[in-house]
């Protein structure tokens, strides 16, 4: 198997460090729009290196990488972009009769009139709408597989194989204790992505209704995370497993909410009321400057902080439901410390976390585990394989009944 | 008398409307930097406007002051611009031979190294140093004569002389429960002076200690405000009554604390910790902007709310301590509705309430009423005809036993 991973921040940096201890690939060619930093993800690896190259691509330019895909006969492409670049490497490798692999789906756009009632243009929307292309060309785009979405979607199909009968309700729950060394206030993830996830009007799936959205932060809650992370307040957020999961899982209802705590909560809704969180421009002292840029500037940049962070992230999937005529719940997870991920990888927690299950996607679809053609979520599969693949690979998952 | 007003913003504008209806004075003259402002001002009067006329000034400009003062042969200086402005101002007075009466005093600068605990340079401490100067000219330098400081301090020397044998505190407290349409957020005054003032560090005057500060937003307090305003949270912030009430009125313990409410106290306490309350310029996209400035931008220029707004402002001195051997404490108050201020003289509630008390000032010095030399606060001088004259103006201010 030969692989375009296009993309060399954080998560494509930690892809390469994961695949480069795995035998299962040929090959696989790192590119991004800045040469360095593909070059630099590259060399990183040391003796690992033998089977990577690094070349420069913008993935805005579809017909660009296209070209590479065909000159490096790759055949699966893997988005670790951000999600603005979605559609054109989406579509670049179905033109070159590539598989593909993202973590994040197309955008979403809100319904004009009833923002915090009705759906508008939903998350991956854009790709479903070209699943009769893929199905025909005989290629998989393997749609949302890093950790959230990714192996929060294999856990619910798990639990619907496994664990139930029947579903009530499956809640993504994402939450951790993270802190920064010297900052009172430093986010772990981008603020300008963070400011953008949670104040879309949050998704929500009911078998009777279908898709419908709330207002921000709606229907608050206080999750006890494992492994010494507590309770946290959690809210409902926009995110792809509400959209993936009730096309394969049968559920009466769907969730995803975030574990911002109620201090970041706090803050978000503080931005907002104030205009700061808006990205049209203001004008100030004759310039023009957007004040969500201006937030992000009076932050430090959260790439940098892994050697000052302390701390543990956990992703995971609570079902509610019933077992052999019994109530039951649980919690599947996974929890990655910062302090081991760090020493082991040299990649931040949070980074690192989204980083492994892409690869554990493509050793999958590398063995034939995993195969099929058209636009499927990781819960179209069989679980087993990759929780399998999850422990193998030195990071286990965890189940909690509760 | 003939008075130079300098400044035709919101309090400067209320001082003509009010002063118009009074006939201690002979002329003012209203001086902006622009203008335009000064000569609206005059011409909003209407056929009141007789005595007043129009000009233009740079308020920095000590000398273009002077000359002006001398040109005008003016017997008094009222400061009604921002307090950056009142050295020049009150130079520029004793330089003429005019009196010179202000509403804020000057500015005060941190401790280097224990800004929390230790005074820096304090509120009007530039000023007090001239006191020598002004004395040996025989001329008054009336300060910090607007609503707090100001009337507070009428207060405050009124308690001491008719209310009380010894104080125990005396505790300037501020609250309003404005709101405006339209708006889920709009301050009723500047933002930017707003987080100046409240992110300061707090100073507080006992008797065993003299002055001394601590961090922003101490001692939170929860106090009732009256005629339906009701309880409002209020913290420290630094005032000039803290400087000002202990020189003149003995008391145990003087302290301020301003009525902003927990929203607007998390609001700014937010901004600090996103480092939004900055000065310091930050690069945004190749452009330098002040975070302060940006959030500025984007909140309505509370200039412009008058007509939106709802509601009461309280300002007042709480004093505890004993009478005839029995504990006693009162709030001796003023409150200010914006519907009867903007129907009765076109002037927003917090605005007018701060313009009527230097109006008082300029009546009582000039039918020699109050006379004094050197710098002096409202404190140094006899309180009864000052309230008796606010009850004259139609404003009258009340008292709570509590």
């Amino acid at each position: 198997m030969r692989v375009l991973l296009v993309g060399a921040g954080g998560v494509g940096t930690a892809i390469t460090r994961i695949a480069a201890r795995r035998s299962f690939f040929d090959h696989i060619v790192v590119a991004d729009y800045d040469l360095s930093r593909a070059e630099a993800a590259v060399a990183a690896l040391g003796e690992g290196s033998t089977r990577f190259s690094a070349t420069r691509v913008d993935a805005s330019d579809q017909a660009a990488v296209t070209a590479l895909l065909t000159q490096e006969r790759c055949d699966v492409l893997l988005n670790a972009t951000d999600p603005r670049f979605v559609m054109p490497l989406f579509e670049a490798a179905l033109e070159a009769g590539a598989h593909y692999i993202d973590m994040a789906m197309s955008l979403s756009y809100p319904h004009p009139e009833r923002p915090y009632e009705t759906c508008g243009v939903k998350l991956g929307d854009a790709q479903f709408e070209r699943a009769e292309a893929w199905e025909q060309a005989g290629r998989l785009a393997l749609v949302g597989v890093g950790v959230e979405p990714g192996l929060s979607d294999v856990f619910a199909r798990y639990a619907a194989e496994e664990l139930f009968d029947e579903i009530e309700e499956i809640g993504v729950r994402d939450g951790a204790n993270l802190t920064v060394d010297g900052y009172d206030f430093a986010p772990s993830f981008s603020i300008w992505t963070t400011i953008e996830e949670c104040l879309n009007p949050p998704v929500i799936w009911e078998k009777d209704r279908g898709w419908f959205t709330t207002p921000p932060f709606s229907e608050p809650e206080v999750f006890d995370f494992p492994e010494g992370i507590g309770p946290v307040e959690c809210v409902n957020v926009e995110h792809e497993e509400v959209l993936l999961i009730p096309r394969w899982v049968d559920a009466e209802r769907v969730t995803f909410k975030y574990g911002l705590g109620d201090e970041f909560i706090e803050t978000l809704k503080t931005l907002h009321k104030l205009g700061l969180d808006r990205t049209e421009k203001v004008t100030v002292g004759g310039t023009q400057v957007s004040p969500r840029d201006v937030v992000a500037a009076c932050l430090p940049d959260p790439a940098t902080l892994g050697d000052r962070m302390h701390g543990k992230t956990c992703a995971g999937t609570w079902v509610k439901g019933t077992k052999d005529g019994q109530p039951r719940e649980v919690y599947l997870y996974h929890v990655v410390d910062n302090q081991w991920s760090m020493r082991e990888y040299g990649s931040q927690a949070v980074v690192w976390q989204t980083a492994i299950n892409p690869v554990i996607a493509l050793e999958l679809l590398a063995d034939g585990t995993w195969s099929g053609a058209g636009i499927l979520g990781a819960e179209a599969f069989d679980p087993r394989p990759f929780l399998n693949l999850l422990t193998e690979y030195g990071s286990p998952w965890g189940m909690r009944d509760q």
